[in-house]
């Protein structure tokens, strides 16, 4: 399911969602920078994501410069990513967006639609 | 494809995402928000977008309370979407992402992975 490209766009904020904007990615740098969390399995523990989509989102970080791959364990293999100075600059958008959810994405909505 | 939902993870920022986390909302928002663009047709223009994919999105935008959808023209039909203040609150986001955006997506990266 290839989805159109931001990386060619004008937008600041378009080439942005290219390197940050996949669903899911967002959560992992939450994990990363602000959890703390850096091993791929406590990530895994911790979002309920399917090992699959978090290789292949942790691979898109380290490719667009955001994360460090490292070996933490021999047997078995066992690696973590750690957060770029790019990773740690993306903390005051996920505070930003923290603190939009604790006001408009509090309560799951009681009614639908307009 | 239903992707898993973060509705119910108890971080405002997965809530966040549920409502606003998909390809192309936040550049629909940015149209709506920071460049006053609000008719259905200016924002496909500018964006490039499958209209069925627009149309999608501005769906859920409206659902979810952050925009309101308003006829401005009878013959033929044209709807405009306006922003509610959750949308116009989400300015700051947008803001932060764009700063990133300057900072770390800059050019397109000359080398590939790491």
């Amino acid at each position: 399911m290839k989805r159109k490209s931001f990386e060619d766009m004008d937008c600041p904020i378009a080439r942005s969602l290219e390197l940050v904007g996949e669903w899911w990615t967002p959560l992992i740098l939450r994990d990363i920078v602000m959890v703390g969390l850096t091993r791929f399995d406590d990530m895994q523990d911790d979002l309920g994501i399917a090992p699959t989509v978090l290789t292949s989102r942790l691979r898109h970080l380290v490719d667009a410069g955001l994360l460090e791959r490292r070996q933490y364990n021999e047997r078995p293999p066992r690696f973590e990513y750690l957060p770029t100075e790019a990773a740690r600059d993306f903390e005051p958008v996920l505070r930003a967006l923290f603190k939009w959810g604790v006001k408009w994405a509090g309560a799951p909505r009681a009614e639908a639609g307009t």
